[in-house]
């Protein structure tokens, strides 16, 4: 499992049939809401399959339901861990984590313990993490950890995506979509410096549009966590049918 | 055990010593952000010794440290469960609960399955309840159940409240505070007609002045979440210097 690794995509101004794919397979189609029914759940993984986007992500009474509905296709099952306060013990993160990949979660998307980080216990921080990406790749899952970003200071940031590395997860993530703000550029360049080529970065919380998935491209995000997804699709196709193959532009230097 | 049965408290406009302590009796005392540190933690402890309310109620990491600082006090050490979201697998809630429970927490506050219920499936809402209760009270806690009243119809709230009181829990609660809104009078009148004097009722969720206290009060609450408690207080104390025994208005008929 190389999540870093990833092809790199062209998300241009000027989508061809194999950008939208490529557009597609960055995106984490997120539905996390508390009051979503399981009629929201199938919509979202028809939606899935249909786009082909990487993952559904939903919170993990969902996702043996999702397992199933997106069984034999290519987006697979994510997952929230210690979602959204990750303020939980650490026994209840692993017991979270392993329930869900025994229900068919491929990816866990954990929040950090924000306010161990803040309050200068970065080895129980680290720890935790490496415990749950231990459990994650045990069961050949990977593992993202949420930093909560707008609630750190920049050097807490790049500490919080250190301490991310160092427990070998795979991904470090902007946002959990559920407090004060979501991804910036300046944080998702931040987060990519700190882990350079070596972690996934995800951009999520508040990227809505094909602009935004393309500013948090640029800026080095090798993923996507939206609930947008489906429109920001639709406005990319719609890009297609307005623009001829010669007005091309060049790809963005996105990092992976 | 009798949640219930706390004994009645005046909350009138002429507050006395004794009424000031009624009114601290109803409140857990409440610091649930993410970005909580160590240090918030035991000043909110110190607060809840010093005037002596219900619980302190923290994040399942903070519990330990809680249930150190305010040992040999009054307060209680509550903690919630599957929250805010209440959207996770029945077995990550019942490992939540058990470790919690295990470093210490007295009070337990679920979230209920808010998805499942709004599907349809209400024997698995009763069930999941009934097992956190259960687990509760064989370790001499309580379990309030979060029914997040802002995202349900005034049927889907007399429905979850009753499976509440059906599966054998401790009170009722309105709120988790974390998404559109908190409690209503309108939504602590029709818990507490649909629980009776069975369960407790907790509002909880911008409840931030003495006068909205007041409100749920009358309107049936036994217990309130805020993490107002220590200004609603000073308010309390100031009417007292401003009042003379003899403008002294009737305590509310408040149910219990």
């Amino acid at each position: 499992m190389e999540p870093a690794a990833l092809p790199p995509v062209s998300v241009s101004q000027n989508s061809t049939t194999e950008d939208t794919r490529a557009v597609a397979a960055l995106i984490d189609h997120t539905l996390l809401k508390p009051e979503a029914t399981s009629t929201d759940v199938a919509m979202v993984c028809g939606e899935a399959r249909e786009w082909g986007f990487a993952s559904v992500c939903v919170n993990p009474y969902w996702v043996k339901l999702a397992a199933e509905l997106l069984a034999g296709s290519g987006p697979r099952v994510c997952t929230v861990i210690g979602f959204p306060l990750g303020a939980n013990l650490t026994a209840a993160k692993l017991a979270e984590a392993e329930s869900a990949i025994a229900q068919g979660a491929h990816e866990l998307d954990m929040v950090q313990n924000i306010g161990a980080l803040l309050s200068g216990d970065q080895d129980f921080v680290r720890e935790e993490i490496r415990r749950l990406a231990a459990l994650a790749h045990q069961h050949g899952a990977i593992l993202k950890v949420i930093l909560e970003t707008c609630l750190l200071s920049d050097e807490q940031k790049v500490t919080a995506a250190s301490l991310a590395l160092d427990a070998a997860a795979d991904f470090v993530k902007t946002s959990t979509g559920f407090s004060k703000a979501g991804a910036t550029v300046h944080d998702v360049k931040l987060m990519r410096r700190t882990v350079d080529h070596k972690l996934g970065v995800k951009a999520s919380g508040g990227v809505r549009t094909l602009e935004a998935l393309r500013h948090m491209v640029r800026a080095g995000a090798s993923r996507i966590g939206t609930s947008s997804g489906v429109s920001i699709m639709h406005e990319l196709t719609a890009t297609q049918s307005m623009h001829s193959p010669g007005q091309s532009e060049p790809p963005p230097q996105a990092s992976y």
